[in-house]
């Protein structure tokens, strides 16, 4: 899609310095740029190899103090975000015609908006989707399930029955959402186990980006629920009676536990381990592989905890160099 | 399905005080309930909440001592192992109409009890599906695969040629069964990998459930093994020739590689990772994210380890402690 | 396969003590051998057992010195690897007629070379698939998709649109290829996160095997490259722009985070975490559990690497026994 480099500056809010005429078709890194291209650096040492390369646009900080350049800048408090936002821009998404494949079976049950289904996909009874949904190819969707706009679910995401999606919500492929949580009680007599009912539902909000092969349990008898704008990465696991705030972020291969509580703004490396019943307070940063106890408290906004069982990283660092120095000394 | 507090309470093993007259019709959480349902609580300090919600019935421990209360209570030794099997009254089963789906591809060679096959599921030539099965829609049965009676397969599970799967299975959707383990041979010449043989099979006992996205490797040249009512979490791996004991409980996202043995009764937590070789005896223990090094032998009944490499959990916090200290005093 | 002893000692160029012309049709574990079956033994202590089992035809090492066994031996440098190309001769991959069937749906833009595609697949436009691959039920293959020659895709599997597999790719059940990387930029006045444009691509060289429910995205704004021989075993995440070279073995459930580059003959262990823009030079070995720090760089051909934050072994393994001597003193 062209754009002319002004109608970018002002769609992300970014001060112009140039020809504001230059027209932009694209988007990409510095070093596989080509002509039409716009870019971003972040820092200033990598300013002169922007404007050395093929691009036609360059947005960058406030470092940028020049008046002439030979390209356009794009001046932006946060190159990064502006990049992002101009994405949209010059790469609308992928456009999809409404329409139901005729090999997508769907219950005569469902009440579908104006949505594109893909093919092989399975809707059951009861079941609503909502206006401009994408499901993709091999998604089978549960009783009563209700999607709401704007989603779009990749191919082979598996929904179970009552879990609710509000609107522009992201699915990658081969995700699980819904399903039974992992709750028993042992027979002491026999030492078998018992399932314990998992019939709560799974509610998640606006804006949320869940990862290719994460899955997330719908609670046992009360709700999982993931809050608006929180983004999950690959493979992460979300236990039964979860309930995740808005805007927390949460890295690869991270595990949370039954009735774990995260709070909103929380960002969460990979490989973490949350164990049931944690609580990890507002703003609270987790390094990767870190583990937090059962029932355990997290609290400092800002604050990086690191280690099993995790601690603010300073203690923990301060920890490991002892440890160093002790067994140096032998 | 409605009961009489009086039937829930001899189906239960429990004993009624009050009412056994009062209709039941459902379960729920204490904060959740409404009318016509059947809470439990698991000890006293709850006990008033449950008494003061809208359920019409309660489950309750021998702390339960008075012989008045507003509701009828029934007291049993394990409320919540009493509530658990009150669910199997008070929740059937979702019933579904025997029948194959006429989108599923049945293999002219396969065998069908009286089964119920879901929307574009795929059954190849030689399986064996026995009465009272449930396959989710989108489900790929590979050739001369085994699955007895009542087991439930949830959407998109792939189950690879020759696996077998005993009575009452439930498999989550997503789950992958009998793929190819990981071993190779290297060339000490080229440094190329030779995938070694996996040809060996899977066998899954009576009463397992195994999680979202879990993955089971058949064996290389053997069996890989998992014993009568163990409960696999989602995204859990189990390795090529691995055999699991009866009654083991294995959390979400842990690992288990190639040839390790994990007997009867063992409790592991979430991603624990167990080397290959290892043995984990009866009744052991693991803390989350534990790791049990190649050819390590975990001995102790009841016993928790934990830690990389994993010890008794006593030892290792008097280490963690240990080390807090030596890092403060400096 | 029924072949003579002399045969496959040619094939997998082993010295044969014995009778040539015995035949051999199958391989098998030597404790499970029958008559007929070739098994191997990697060390002194297991010929015995070989020559007493069923088996027709033993593969041993140079420490079998003898001239008169009881069976053919096949002397070779590495049993191992010879068992495993004798697997070849003897257990020819299955037999698959190449077509397409008629419950796939193929897009009219797609162009497919002599291929076996099997129930319910979907072919998007564009794709190209060649000669010999083969796609189990399921499968879902996006727009613009390559597929070399005598590829093998187990059932369910996605590729996202545009991602590229060179030749003998194998990848099993349920994994995901070319999904989106984990990338955002936040908005500091509100706090919302904004998704970083992720339309780079992911390409897999030649000889690369995948394990099932295995995740790899696609590249930001470059590419995801996965280098020749590599094997990947189950549920291992692989983040954007990560570069993996050449016969690189990666276990189950390690992640790495985005711009992550890994060099040729690294072994990395299971649940291994390595950060973003970290690199891991030729030849290292990654314990199992570790972790490897953002940016940090690991070298030592042959060096084992252990613990979080990942140093030599011998450092690591000196530090545990030191804390474990501090604790005990107390």
């Amino acid at each position: 899609m062209a754009r002319r480099a002004q109608e970018i500056a002002e769609f992300v809010q970014a001060r112009l310095i140039g020809d504001g005429n230059v027209i932009v078709t694209g988007i990409a890194s510095v070093q596989l740029a080509a002509s039409g291209d716009l870019v971003f650096v972040q820092d200033e040492k990598n300013l002169e190899a922007a404007l050395q390369s093929r691009a036609s646009a360059v947005i960058a900080g406030s470092f940028a103090t020049g008046k002439n350049y030979s390209k356009p800048l794009l001046i932006s408090e946060d190159p990064r975000l502006a990049f992002s936002r101009a994405a949209h821009l010059l790469r609308p998404k992928v456009e999809r015609n409404p329409g139901v494949h005729p090999s997508a079976i769907v219950h005569a049950g469902a009440r579908l908006g104006s949505v594109v289904i893909d093919e092989r996909v399975v809707i059951s009874e009861g079941a609503q989707i909502d206006d401009g949904t994408w499901l993709g190819a091999g998604c089978v969707i549960g009783r009563d399930v209700r999607i709401g706009e704007s989603c779009e679910l990749h191919p082979n995401v598996t929904v179970y029955p009552g879990t609710r999606l509000a609107n522009r919500v992201i699915v990658h492929a081969g995700a699980v959402l819904g399903s039974d949580g992992f709750g028993y009680a042992r027979d002491q007599k026999t030492g078998r186990y018992e399932k314990f009912p998992q019939i709560g539902r799974l509610e998640i909000e606006d804006d949320v980006e869940i990862g290719a092969n994460a899955t997330v349990d719908r609670g046992a008898l009360v709700v999982t629920r993931i809050g608006r704008g929180t983004k999950i990465d690959n493979q992460v696991h979300v236990g039964h009676n979860v309930r995740i705030g808005t805007d927390v972020v949460i890295a690869a291969q991270t595990g949370l536990s039954g009735s774990a509580v995260v709070e909103d703004n929380v960002v969460i490396g990979g490989q973490v381990g949350i164990a049931d019943h944690a609580r990890i307070q507002d703003g609270a940063i987790l390094g990767a592989q870190s583990g937090i106890p059962s029932r355990k408290i997290i609290r400092g906004k800002g604050i990086v905890f690191w280690g099993t069982p995790a601690r603010p990283i300073r203690t923990y660092l301060k920890e490991l160099a002892r440890l160093a120095r002790l067994a140096k000394k032998e």
